[in-house]
């Protein structure tokens, strides 16, 4: 019915997570950021299993802007491959206009066509 | 392999959540309801980047309930515009099954087409 | 862009959620794991409704991987039913090929088409 995206990404602690999420709401590229908190992740790195705790972010934005949101957290991010990913979702006519009030005009060639 | 839909709602405080959780269930719109716990917003409300403490809950439901309890939580919510988001989801058939008697049954032309 | 998958799943405390994020890590069924903290579930079993504390994990993996990993958490998990849902997402190149990386090499038979 809408084409929102939720972008899920994580970051090292707390003020990262933070400063990040306010300047893409700031910059317009997400309507919204919920910060959910400390997580402990788990994954391989060179081959060794680690664990780390960090932050876990949802963003709110459409599917015209996530590239350009995407693109804005991992250039912002303090890693040099953050856990950055990103699906489409729906809401009622109303939210999703108020999450396009919230967002960038983005003239037509930038739009993720 | 199903038709699944997961639902995430942001609310005011942990009374609020529990609240509108627990009708939801009750009401076979929604077959679960996992309340994620406290989330930090960052959002622009008239124009201001605005700070809230809320709760997030993801529900899980069906894509033939998917509106009918987007709609209702809205209703219950104490916010004029409240963040819900939805989007399809898979899980295994037993699972599915599970959620399918969860819920209401739906005639026919309440089914979201 | 890339075809991840998400798995969410739920389990009964920290210590399960722990041990099956990171046998399913080691196991290269997922890349990576984060364990998002305790919630407050709500549910009708047998009739009645309940309420219980459990664990969130998302679970990141690739379209290829995510019903042997749905099925994985279910064989390892403490409860009959387990919730386990999982839905597609995306991401980078970049990431989308550490996610590769970190999993198990699929002869093409046991794809999941």
């Amino acid at each position: 019915m809408t084409d929102l995206a939720l972008v899920y990404a994580v970051f090292a602690d707390a003020a990262e997570a933070e400063r990040i999420a306010a300047l893409t709401v700031e910059e317009r590229l997400a309507a919204c950021a919920n910060i959910l908190g400390p997580i402990r992740s788990i994954y391989r790195w060179r081959g060794e299993i680690e664990r780390a705790d960090e932050i876990a972010v949802l963003f709110k934005t459409d599917a015209a802007h996530v590239a350009a949101l995407r693109d804005r957290i991992a250039g912002l991010h303090s890693y040099d491959l953050p856990a950055i990913v990103d699906w489409p979702a729906s809401a009622s006519a109303a939210y999703a206009g108020w999450v396009a009030d919230g967002l960038l005009d983005m003239p037509d060639h930038d739009r993720v066509s």
